[in-house]
């Protein structure tokens, strides 16, 4: 079988010679991951494949999900091995699906299992092969990012984290990667729910040290905290939202939705809508004064099945793609933050390719002054991370925005495993700009061509987030 | 001219042997189409090539029009030899849609005409030859089915359906073909016009024979006629939907809304969506409870065109994509079904391709418990049935669901002739897969690419449905 | 290098042949042009490639933008060297983007500059050979439509234009160009301004001597207007739209709206619809009598960026992509008119490609009667306007329309170098039926094939318009 080759996905000479002559040694940043600074700072081991590949997964949950596996084996009490054989079982129905890709890729690297697919009838010795390796010091918390020769990763935390975690992997010398926090703070503008939101203020006021009577001290609370998360290494903020919200909103409004919040009343949506909108602008100025990058994840329907919701809660593989028209409240968002002249430099992410073509396009529409790329149309997100939803990425960015500019790829992960999708989105890059030499589109400049894969596989993050990893350390 | 030839569409060596090892021989269960269950009962035999090729095909029609044709050769009064001079000069000007691989399909088979493109010069010579044909059995409403190895077609009928042909089908056992209805209430949700609404209630009541003054009567009149459906041998439903219908109502409510129309009076556009959305739930209950798959059709604008409404009526080639946003109302409906443990397989199908990913994904986050692939994206439809159409919708639902699970296609049509769309269909999906494997993308493992295969073109099917057919006769 | 060669873009033998044996040596049509009849009629000379390639340029304009080049070097005072210069190092950047083929496809032709790219260190050399071929005669504005071979080119005017350069034109008879206006009201759509409306009220009454106290008079002013632009050659009209408007608004209540706009009072939003709903189906009706075709460009979202806008002006590169649903006001638009009896032959644009397939399938729905492709979907547009959307708009066209009766491509530029995207067309155009062709997707029958490349380059735009040209002329 030679189905994960050292040539895999590279389907011309052009694009074999660009991937392993210019991007497979890069080392990675990785801007945006849900990985836990606790498991780092602890360099966590993992006991079983149970453990490090199918915990809080919610990918493969869904596929197994889908092929009639009982909740038992997925979220529930089976066994660790129950739960792996019944993850085998699942994999060869995953064909054409990314996972199947990863599932091997993965085992390839960094498991080393070659020339065997994952099934009922290999899942046995599998299994052991791979639990053993987990034995090694490779597969810890901190073996893995080194093995894959991550140099920055960026875990995604709420404005209340205490940073310790982060704090005490920065003291270790001994420990090159540099963990940083991710600002993300959805749960200041999640004022629907009252009784959340008003807990969450109660430990916001904790850890900023700081009264919080007013939607004014709320901002000075976040920005106390983005200050010292800032402190921290953090360079970047993130926003999940369900779609843009750029009403324009006076401050007086936002303290009367504040207050009945704070008191309880559930706001109305319109209130909501409002809030969200004010909080956004705050926020950017925010990030702006502190030369942050701000993350705009859009989109995405949540807990849409409600009764799955009720039994596994969130995050266990029940989101979906939503579809609201959003140029038009995208566009007003970031041109509230541009006439504040607090426009920071900016990722626009969306979860339903079919607006790819339109937020690649509004980016084009507001980058411009400072930073090269200084708005610009993320990596495929979410259920586009494969290889069609990167190459349409890829090839919507290239044609109404500049690919040159692109910050990259990011794991968007829980898991440490997951640094192989560099590697996915690399061979992908190449293999296209390897077709287009091939095929005439772009000059066979090996110079030219090359420089662009290096600057979006590793060279334009490293210059566009300011990392305090690449001021302390001499760099080539 | 080497244009339809054995290996049409498989452009690899890899294709041409999943194709004739995997694909070709399987038989075709068509779950969804539009044919008459009167013209199989009764064998109808065709006359001319257009009373089996052009009458009802609006696909043609629309083509037609486009080029100029005066509608009195379309739908008019022209003779038969006419309308089909028409369509043969038509043909050379389809060159890259659909209908010019369909028109050159059908003639090869089963009209076995070979290496003769259908155009003005050729249109004497096919007449004649077709002609000819058609005086075979092998050409009658029974010959075709059997002449394409067809097991299982399902027609597609109204609630008030008398079903005496469907019974007669089945009393012959000469006769091998299962011809099943599939129940399409869409009358039953077209409250907005009272007069139309009415007189169809009028007529479900003597079908049901049971008085109908509430809308818990209808309900009570749906579910006896869905039983005697079932009877015979109906497994599947059909909702056609301009949109998805998802909000909560109270059976008070709905019996209120029910009342107005039975009285005459049009409910408000808010009525309307308010009932669809109570009875989608309702008949979904019942669906559930006989073991049913629904399937919805959603998104087409009907009648645009309302000077040609007045002229050729409805289902003429009019017809065209709508584009509201519908994830969330979607989600919504489903999960409304689901919170009532009510929530039958089913199958979705987006009339616009912007759609596909949310659709896909949708059905993903619904498609717990029970069959593999409960809940699914189904194959492209109507605008979409065409290579690329059927080429994004196989891309999609493998991205982001499971291929493997796909229930597979149907013909949706009302002609006999469309049978070789099956053919079409197995060669996109055998390129698509043989193409992968040429590249790599998936292992060079016939068993397991085979095996995929022979699923989604029948095994799945065979499976998902549970047709009488196959529990009343012994089948490998 | 070999980038631009004559067989650019052209993946096959069979590309190749089509290409050089039916389309290269095409005369062109541009039917919808920005460029100046006035730079014509005084046939302009350009001084330097900052005169000729960058002044007015917004796609450039936009990229040199996304890199960090700052205002000064884009529409601001540097000189134009400076400004030269800071495009020279954006095009390196630039790659993959339409902006580098367009590039050195003008420098090949009409520059004569080859085996270069342009970049800083090749920018003197660039300049310095540009600039010495601006001299020629071949580089002035009639020099180049002759040097492409332009038969006619289309302007786009306000109905206060007063012609008069169209009209010198019109009488050189050495000049063999037609050099037509196209009728473009978007001012009397823009009500919601009342200021410039009344202003540009004013100019109209002068233009067509009439006085306009109601809407009417409004209509009469235009009509004649159209009648003036008619003997000028006019056969186009075009509508920049947001959005489809399709409101079905009585006369009297278009008079009601007129008077308060008349009176400087803003009119509401829902005004502002209904004044558009019941103005483009008056215009319409006009268009119709006269046998002229309407364009629709509908989606763009103009001037998003305030702080820009306020600082360089409309047009000068910020615009983007809306995503309003937009199937059923467009279904609507047409449909008003098509009960009057009045739908002109139409082309609709659509600026989002995810409305792709709503926009050519409802064209299809109204493409009844008349010409073949009365309603038509229109070529790839603006941000659309390269490889990948010509395919994408190619495809769409084809399989849910009619290709063989497309109109084809228009440059819509500001620049007389853009001529070469008409070459960029025919040889997309050419390569995907070139891979048809190899495929076996289409008969290797090339007496069908060209006939539609001839069609769609050039034949159909000759019979669809109407054009003086075609009239007053024997021509082959």
């Amino acid at each position: 079988m030679t189905f994960i080759t050292e040539d895999f996905l590279l389907q011309s000479s052009e694009a074999r010679d660009l991937y392993h002559g210019h991007a497979a040694a890069l080392p990675i940043i990785d801007f945006h991951s849900h990985l836990e600074a606790r498991d780092i700072a602890g360099n966590r081991r993992f006991k079983t494949m149970t453990d490090i590949w199918l915990a809080g997964d919610h990918y493969k949950w869904r596929a197994m999900r889908a092929c009639g596996v009982s909740e038992e084996f997925i979220t529930g009490s089976a066994s660790a091995r129950e739960k792996f054989d019944a993850w085998a079982a699942t994999v060869p129905k995953t064909l054409r699906n990314p996972l199947y890709h990863w599932t091997h890729m993965e085992l390839a690297n960094p498991f080393d299992i070659h020339g065997i697919l994952l099934g009922p009838e290999t899942a046995e010795q599998i299994w052991e092969a791979g639990n053993a390796s987990l034995c090694q010091e490779r597969f810890s918390a901190r073996g893995l990012p080194m093995h894959f020769n991550v140099e920055v990763v960026c875990t995604t935390d709420d404005p209340t984290d205490s940073l310790e975690h982060h704090q005490a992997i920065a003291k270790e010398d001994s420990f090159p990667v540099g963990v940083y926090p991710t600002f993300r703070p959805d749960r200041a503008l999640g004022v629907q729910d009252t009784s959340s939101f008003r807990n969450w203020i109660l430990r916001l006021r904790e850890a900023a040290d700081s009264d919080i009577g007013t939607a004014r001290d709320l901002i000075s609370s976040l920005r106390k905290r983005a200050g010292e998360f800032h402190e921290a290494g953090c360079r970047l903020s993130d926003h999940g939202l369900d779609e843009p919200y750029g009403e324009e909103v006076s401050t007086d409004n936002a303290e009367r939705i504040f207050a009945k919040a704070a008191a309880g009343v559930a706001p109305t949506a319109t209130e909501v809508s409002l809030w969200r909108s004010w909080m956004v602008r705050q926020l950017a100025s925010i990030y702006h004064e502190l030369g942050w990058t701000q993350q705009y994840h859009i989109g995405p329907i949540r807990n849409p099945n409600s009764a799955m919701l009720e039994r596994t809660g969130p995050d266990t593989g029940f989101d979906t793609m939503g579809d609201p028209p959003s140029a038009g409240s995208l566009c007003r968002m970031l041109d509230l933050q541009a006439r504040d002249a607090c426009l920071p430099r900016t990722i626009l992410y969306t979860i339903n390719p079919a607006a790819n073509d339109a937020f690649a396009t509004a980016a084009g529409s507001f980058s411009n002054g400072g930073t090269p790329g200084h708005v610009q149309f993320g990596t495929a997100w979410w259920f586009n991370d494969q290889k069609t939803g990167m190459e349409q990425q890829l090839e919507c960015l290239s044609r109404v925005g500049l690919l040159s500019l692109f910050a990259g790829m990011v794991t968007d992960s829980r898991s440490f495993l997951s640094y192989s999708r560099h590697d996915y989105f690399r061979r992908i890059l190449c293999n296209m700009l390897g077709d287009d030499m091939r095929q005439g589109l772009i000059p066979r400049n090996t110079d030219l061509v090359g420089e662009l894969i290096r600057d979006v596989c590793y060279g334009n993050a490293r210059r566009f987030f300011g990392f305090l990893q690449y001021q302390r350390k001499a760099f080539s």
